[in-house]
């Protein structure tokens, strides 16, 4: 990197007025935002997104995946991309941060790169990956591009065919398309990304920034456990095959077992649905929303041995039959060596203090990491709050976030 | 009761034939119906009972509440009715038999008698009542003729105020009309109920009747816990207030408390909704349905202090707030000793055998029996099926339970 390029910083007022305007599509009263993947508010902010990119003079482009990215073009016609980005869909309820942040920052770094018409040995993208949160699929937009997709995932999606047929209808997506979108590995130079913490660590210790070392895989399954439907008032308790019974009991004792026996991993029940779902019927099913994550590919076996088990035990602790339903899986993926070195060096031009963390949370950047350098860093959350209106990260923190992605993508991009 | 009348009999084959059409309304591949309160299947079915009553030469009235009843005149105007009845709606995918029977086996004694030219000193009043199941409310039709419907149960109703008026809406019924159903006491000479027993007992005893001698009470309530929603990622298992722990082990504890604290009483946790309901956000809310069944009325006390407790209890062991909303209740009935007897004489004529017990469902004669005296009797279910597609009744045993009625309608109202 030339010296000349270590003084250069973002606009931040400018950052901030974009960060704005989008967090003001799909805002709630409460603070946050709702934008599932392909909801009318998820598509105005791509739309926004589009508009922004092309008011600020960069090539705007898009593929079968639905993928938004700004493209700025190095003086070489076939050089790779260097991805900078993260995800503008939310949570349902959600945060006016995660993912967002990523994508105003990346936006804000091209913006910076242009104005200041720095010469680039490779083009830089500034992208927004398709459904990252999962509302559909789950890192849809970066598994397609990384080449990983397969009919299977868009068959039975974790968000069930039918969300997934009406989200890409409404997209004007289909799964033609989104099996199409695969690049090249060698047209991808690599991958950053600025996003929250989601936790708690960082604000503890007073830290600037956290550098990712790896990030957790996630397992998924959908489990049902099947009784009887029977009248809730003439059918004696002993008689009943009460499927709410096993899913409690499973849920409850999910926990405990990952608390005492596996002490690095989280497992959480989302969601049960209850059928026929009636104050006067015993309930006949219930389907119960499964997922879990661990930081090593080995203990993942493991843990997946035991939660199943454990399922089939309670379940037939109340006489009840359980089917489960594999939904996918991320392998936990480790963070390039060379590029946390750059965002370290980074953190030190820029006067911040830095800290390796892994983090809890699934991204985009697992996708990629196999095929090209990836990194993450994270700036602090705010009492950890996510996944939630409440989450929040001072708007100093975001600058600091969105500077050390400038000097890292000048360290690595720069000619 | 004149002695000629003994050797009278409901014809089995036309009471078969009508049968049969009801069960064709709203029927679904497994055998069973899908005829909640207001759907299409039931509007269907309501229109068709209209039809077949004046088909009968019968006539066909209705009033606010939406119950549909045949009349037949004696042959003093100002007489009293003495209902017969049961109701047409169904709980989401359940039996054919559940109201149905009892519906059919009114039209079919009324036929009867009308075909026989049997003067009666009172009316005579096949009813449908309107939402016996409590898909919008419970018992709302006969509540609303017994006059104990308020404004509170129609704007807190169990099945959710929305869900109400659109079914309304869908029949032309409005609030005020409900709350004009009242009918003066004077009016009620009695009511009988023949329905399906819904339990094992009379087929395990090898009996032919069962002559109820009280229907258990239900309470109910929307339980609510509340955590906060999270990363279920990013947020370690010690930081969540996850509300699913504190539903789980509710629902788990509430039925091992009533087994051994409450014997004759039941529990049933009929769904759960959580929110926000997604597969990587902690739960921040789990809302229980409850309800709750006893037969006595101070043992209800305790039974509903109890429950509220645990959950109490549950709730604060996970750090969840709980909120309890009281969605109504019904008292135990004591059935009338004369129709009992009544009941009892028309078995011996009809040489059938006879066993008192008492209801664990909950049934519209509730509603009236502090009006007018009330009976019901059942006949036996095969394998006990309730509130299921596999619910069954030998058609022999259908066709029993109607010439019981027949009879007892004749010592009870004939001139």
């Amino acid at each position: 990197m030339t010296e000349a390029f270590s003084s250069l910083r973002i606009n931040p007022d400018r950052m901030l007025d974009s960060f704005t305007q989008l967090a003001s599509i799909g805002a709630t009263a409460d603070g946050g935002v709702n934008r599932p993947t392909f909801s009318e508010a998820h598509l105005a902010a791509r739309k926004w997104l589009k508009e922004e990119i092309e008011r600020s003079g960069l090539e705007f482009r898009t593929d079968g995946a639905g993928n938004h990215s700004a493209f700025l073009a190095c003086a070489e016609e076939r050089a790779p991309s260097f991805l900078i980005g993260s995800h503008l869909d939310s949570v349902p309820n959600g945060g006016r941060f995660d993912g967002a942040l990523g994508v105003i920052a990346a936006l804000e770094v091209l913006k910076t790169v242009k104005e200041n018409g720095i010469r680039l040995k490779v083009n830089v993208e500034a992208i927004d990956f398709t459904d990252e949160e999962g509302t559909l699929v789950g890192l849809l937009g970066s598994a397609a591009l990384a080449g990983y997709l397969n009919q299977k995932d868009l068959s039975s999606p974790c968000g069930g065919r039918d969300n997934l047929l009406e989200g890409m209808a409404r997209a004007g997506l289909s799964d033609a398309g989104m099996l199409s979108a695969a690049r090249p590995k060698d047209s991808l130079a690599g991958y950053l990304e600025l996003h929250i913490e989601q936790g708690k660590r960082l604000e503890r210790a007073g830290t600037d920034i956290g550098i990712v070392t790896a990030i957790v895989g996630i397992w998924s399954y959908r489990l049902s456990f099947i009784g009887r439907a029977d009248h809730a008032g003439s059918t004696t308790m002993g008689d009943r095959l009460d499927a709410s019974l096993g899913a409690s009991a499973f849920t409850l004792a999910a926990r405990e077992m990952v608390m005492k026996d596996f002490p690095g991993c989280v497992v959480n029940v989302g969601k049960m649905d209850f059928a026929p779902g009636a104050f006067n019927i015993v309930p006949a099913k219930v389907e119960l929303a499964l997922e879990f994550r661990s930081p090593d590919e080995q203990e993942f076996d493991r843990l997946d041995a035991a939660l199943l088990a454990l399922a089939e035990k309670e379940a037939a602790r109340f006489g009840l039959e359980l089917k489960t339903e594999f939904l996918g899986k991320h392998s936990p993926s480790v963070m390039s060596e060379n590029v946390r070195s750059a965002f370290a060096s980074s953190c030190e031009v820029l006067g911040l203090s830095h800290v390796p963390l892994s983090s809890g949370a699934g991204h985009d950047g697992q996708s990629l990491s196999e095929l090209c350098p990836v990194g993450m860093i994270f700036v602090p959350s705010v009492d950890g709050y996510s996944h939630s209106p409440r989450e929040f990260t001072k708007w100093e923190d975001c600058v600091n976030g969105a500077n050390v992605l400038l000097q890292t993508v000048l360290q690595l991009a720069a000619g």
